[in-house]
């Protein structure tokens, strides 16, 4: 086809935040596709904290990138050549395409979606975070109506969706976030019920105002003291639902466990991990409630777009590290 | 009556490990019981590790014992005096006695239990220490056939007991215990399958080689450095009870949390706190069939009996947090 492909590939394992020797930028030509085979050009590239992890060597759940490898990225494109029987030329997908321009792909775990909706939609409530949002709170979490959800990263990809379901499901919510300006996002735009802002806030005693009844669910996405200050404040029988521990993924001393872990003990409650892709055959069911919330005008959307083509990866991947990002954060790649 | 009852009365909030500052030992008459009421002459007290807990201010699963308070503690007597219709003089009892010689009571929480059994089982296999093994493991373990359990503070009165129960339900058990004696009566006495020493060994080393599969079912007694090395090797939908932290009640600086923690989301794994009194309505269930195999042989109790009267209360109480005893410490009151 002529056409030339940009990636990064994985070039070193990073130790705290990831610099640019960690990286490795490359140019090759697009392959034409085999038999079975498609090409699809990334229009939108999703960046996770999860990332982070991924680039860690040792046990996880799921497989480190190697190094040499194009570094792991979800996105949504256009298929521009195929010789796959389920998808045409001109079709949109979205799947694990990785960190560049054109994704040689066999159709594995690519999955057709409609661009009626915007594509960044994908990658946002309809994407791995919606997933992780509805099954996180949903089959870990169980809310019932009435009681006290607190989510952190609220402003985030995950949280924000969290909230929104848990209003949905008629309880109070209370999030955490790193700011005014996201707090403020976090009520009036998601409708939560409260938002401590962990950076000018004592959490701890924040949630003892705004939480007064103690803590029935906790979605954690971010561990360190934040974690600890809401598990002082749990409820008799809460769940906490561990997602993600964005504040430890770039330590480079030991993690900070949670101090206040006996109070699982005192409060008869429980602390469980979620991965989002043990729920992965029943996706479609959760797609289908997510967009009638959306239709409906009950779960809100909002994604942050970096217009910087592949280029920018590794930059605005730190955005996510530093809480610049307000909720989903996007590459865009191409235009069109 | 004329006689006099001595006790020890909490006089001050200790600081790391209680020292003899913290108690008060008082000598007073015994009164008559009123109307409803019962004196019991107390034979055997039981000490637990959960005992520090009740020593400290703030919230907890049962209210902290006052200053000026006698010590909390279980215990079993027999009945002196009585002017409840459901004890009757000679009866033997066991229940919330505390640290004293007698005890005047309302019969609340007592219960009558037989005396073809030697005494100290009632607060052994037969009292709390199997009440929490029994529910702790099959209530929130919930242990199949064939998966790997592992228990810390084998050698103790909890873990002795979940260790059997375990094999009694055909799984693979490995203990954790401080030195090799305990290991070797673990091992040898109680039927597990393996035992490490953590006093000599690295305990993350030792269960890759005796729980190759992974852990799919820790009981901890102890928290800390121990809890940290199950953690890192938890078996996928592994379950974690958490019924004590050992290690960690007499920390004067803050209590070391399990920096592992992150384990619970690679292996989608949970970590449960639980309270035995929970479970009160349940322990008749219990006590029938922990009995039914301590009488097939298949279950074994060991009390670590110090024949010291009360006054020996404050340093026996520390052999707990020293690791000195060997199965359920319990402190002989009176020979009749």
């Amino acid at each position: 086809m002529g056409r030339t492909n940009h990636q990064y590939r994985l070039a070193a394992r990073p130790v705290g935040l990831p610099t640019p020797a960690d990286w490795e930028y490359v140019a090759e030509p697009v392959a034409e596709p085999g038999d079975g085979e498609l090409v699809v050009k990334v229009r939108y590239l999703s960046l996770d904290p999860a990332m982070r992890g991924w680039m860690n060597e040792g046990k996880s759940y799921i497989r480190p990138v190697g190094i040499g490898e194009v570094m792991r990225a979800g996105g949504v494109g256009q298929v521009i050549a195929s010789r796959n029987p389920r998808f045409a030329v001109g079709d949109y997908v979205s799947g694990t395409l990785n960190v560049q321009e054109y994704c040689l792909s066999d159709g594995t775990g690519l999955t057709t979606v409609d661009p009626a909706l915007p594509l960044p939609v994908y990658l946002s409530v309809l994407g791995m975070p919606g997933m992780t949002a509805y099954f996180g709170l949903l089959d870990i979490g169980r809310p019932e109506p009435g009681q006290t959800v607190v989510v952190s990263g609220a402003a985030g990809a995950v949280g924000s969706v969290v909230g929104q379901i848990a209003k949905i499901k008629g309880c109070r919510v209370v999030g955490i976030a790193g700011g005014e300006q996201k707090c403020r996002l976090v009520t009036e735009r998601f409708g939560f019920d409260a938002c401590i802002d962990y950076k000018s806030q004592d959490v701890r005693t924040a949630l003892r105002e705004t939480a007064p009844d103690g803590v029935d669910v906790y979605f954690d996405n971010v561990g360190g003291e934040v974690l600890d200050a809401a598990l002082a404040r749990l409820a008799r029988g809460a769940r906490v639902v561990i997602c993600g521990a964005i504040s430890q993924y770039n330590a480079t001393d030991q993690v900070r466990g949670p101090a206040n872990y006996m109070s699982l003990l005192i409060n008869r409650a429980s602390m469980t991990g979620m991965v989002v892709f043990d729920y992965a055959d029943r996706y479609p069911e959760a797609t289908t409630e997510l967009a009638e919330w959306m239709s409906a005008g009950k779960l809100r959307s909002l994604e942050d777009i970096v217009d910087g083509g592949v280029r920018a990866f590794p930059d605005t991947l730190l955005r996510l590290f530093k809480g610049e990002n307000t909720g989903k954060l996007v590459l865009k790649v191409a235009d069109e």
